[in-house]
């Protein structure tokens, strides 16, 4: 695991969320066991195990219970990639080759539900129902965002159609599990929603980053085509920035309503994009996201947790693939 | 609905459930909402909730808990469905064209996990943490199962095997809709136990029953070819009796064995093994099951309720689809 400053207040946490992750396939069919493992331990920065842990830590939670908490949202969250990564037909996911790529699609939809079967395992164990009921609203959101996307292809997405996207797919995750780690924190309602307030912005600005990379990625790095949004269709902030300046761009207001463009229109556009500033705007966006956490975060005591979300927020606002 | 008479003493609730179960598809995508309609409106027996409910009813539980909770059992079980159906490519069940047969295999695996999600949630507004955990592991149980039976295929499967594995597919549901009703109804542990026996008798029985019926369908009505299993290489009860019958036969053992047969063969082994006895003797087995569940039954006061699951294991022994 690849560290970095935010994991530090937690980072034997961190280890003992994977080690309870692992354990997860215990019992399991061999071949799905070596799949879990082989999921689990392709790495990342686990940067969604270290904000639950960070905020629990932050709000004095108990250890052992956020520990399990963050387990079960790694495998939820897992669970939705390994879908994700079969419905787009990924091969590649952080330089590893993804499940898809090894299996059949068959075996790729059962180890993502038997995920989601110890994520709601784990969730259960925590033994606090709103944490469950937060639980399963939230895979709803994210499966219904999923849903949208695919048969919102090719239509027209504004502003807000673009932020209902970016919360299903990933703000609805983070404010899961800031308020899950508030709720097992046992602290007042008032923190609870400051804290799921932070899981919001953070949430939305992750988004955005990713979307960016999107359009600044190098395709050997995450092995999708510069612009593979844009490609399938899919309108992200840097594309709707560049419809605010060029709103009578022929090639990109097909797009946005929904028809076919040429191939060599398509690359004008996206080199476009790339260089009309639309990018920078973006990520200045996502920066206001991190900013609103930040005085949020600034009204919690000093403590190594509270440091550890700072950092975190400056990782998302500065990460790079 | 096609009323049968198990149905009877829970008509009412059974409706309720249905209602409970559409109304879940608010506030999602028209997409989604749509084929949940579809799904959910198909029909069957519902012979899980009429299971659920009339153990419930029979214990004195709370009518609007025990609506809840079947609700969530059945869309748990119809979201194991649409993953199955995408998984073994069926196109047509209960005589209607399946999720596969009109969608992207991407808006199935979605359909299926906003089920999936739609069902946890129904578990978690029981509000009886004992009852999420036995939801996530029945659900990991059934997963397990078709992970094993999938990498399982063409290699010998004994009866120790088999029973595993109908426990998994089937028997495994019953039995945890049987605890939660008794867990919901707020009975001591030894009545939990009791009919927690009486689902895992009656669940072996529904599967062997259906195993049966493979051998003994019409293409037509099932959709599915005569001995649709054994085509596949899955080896079940009717063809572990002939196998005991015919040790030798050259062309079972290879099956059995994991080798590919001709077709003429098969049609001949097919044949066979509906001629030769093995159905009756696996139905005399389902009945066995069945008699050990109306034995646990019989220790309970009569009541409509306790009528009605005795008219269900009747149901189970004689239908035919």
């Amino acid at each position: 695991m690849l560290k970095v400053a935010f994991q530090e207040p937690v980072q034997e946490l961190i280890l003992q969320v994977e080690e309870c992750m692992l354990a997860q396939a215990e019992g399991a069919h061999p071949q799905l066991a070596s799949a879990l493992d082989h999921l689990l331990s392709s790495g990342g920065k686990r940067i969604r195990v270290a904000f639950t842990l960070l905020i629990g830590e932050m709000l004095g939670g108990n250890r052992q219970m956020l520990v399990t908490l963050a387990a079960a949202l790694e495998l939820l969250h897992t669970a939705t990639l390994v879908h994700d990564d079969l419905i787009d037909g990924s091969l590649i996911r952080r330089g590893n080759p993804t499940l898809n790529a090894k299996w059949s699609s068959t075996a790729t939809v059962l180890t993502g539900d038997f995920l989601f079967a110890r994520a709601a395992k784990l969730a259960a164990e925590v033994k606090l129902i709103p944490v469950m009921q937060l639980f399963a609203e939230t895979l709803a959101v994210i499966v219904n965002g999923e849903i949208t996307q695919l048969f919102g292809r090719r239509v027209f997405a504004g502003r807000e159609e673009y932020e209902r996207r970016i919360y299903a797919k990933t703000a609805s995750l983070f404010e899961a599990a800031a308020t899950t780690a508030g709720i097992v924190s046992g602290v007042p309602p008032d923190i609870v929603d400051k804290v799921k307030h932070i899981g919001f912005e953070v949430g939305m600005s992750f988004q955005i980053v990713d979307d960016i990379l999107d359009f600044t990625g190098q395709q050997t790095t995450n092995g999708k085509p510069v612009a593979n949004d844009l490609r399938q269709g899919i309108v992200t902030l840097p594309t709707l920035y560049y419809l605010e300046e060029f709103p009578e761009d022929p090639v990109c207001k097909a797009i946005a309503q929904g028809k076919i463009v040429s191939q060599d229109d398509l690359e004008r556009l996206i080199q476009a994009i790339r260089t009309c500033g639309a990018v920078e705007r973006s990520l200045q966006e996502a920066n206001e996201y991190l900013e609103r956490s930040r005085v949020v975060l600034m009204e919690f005591p000093i403590s190594p947790a509270r440091h550890g979300l700072e950092e975190l927020a400056r990782f998302v606002g500065q990460r790079s693939k």
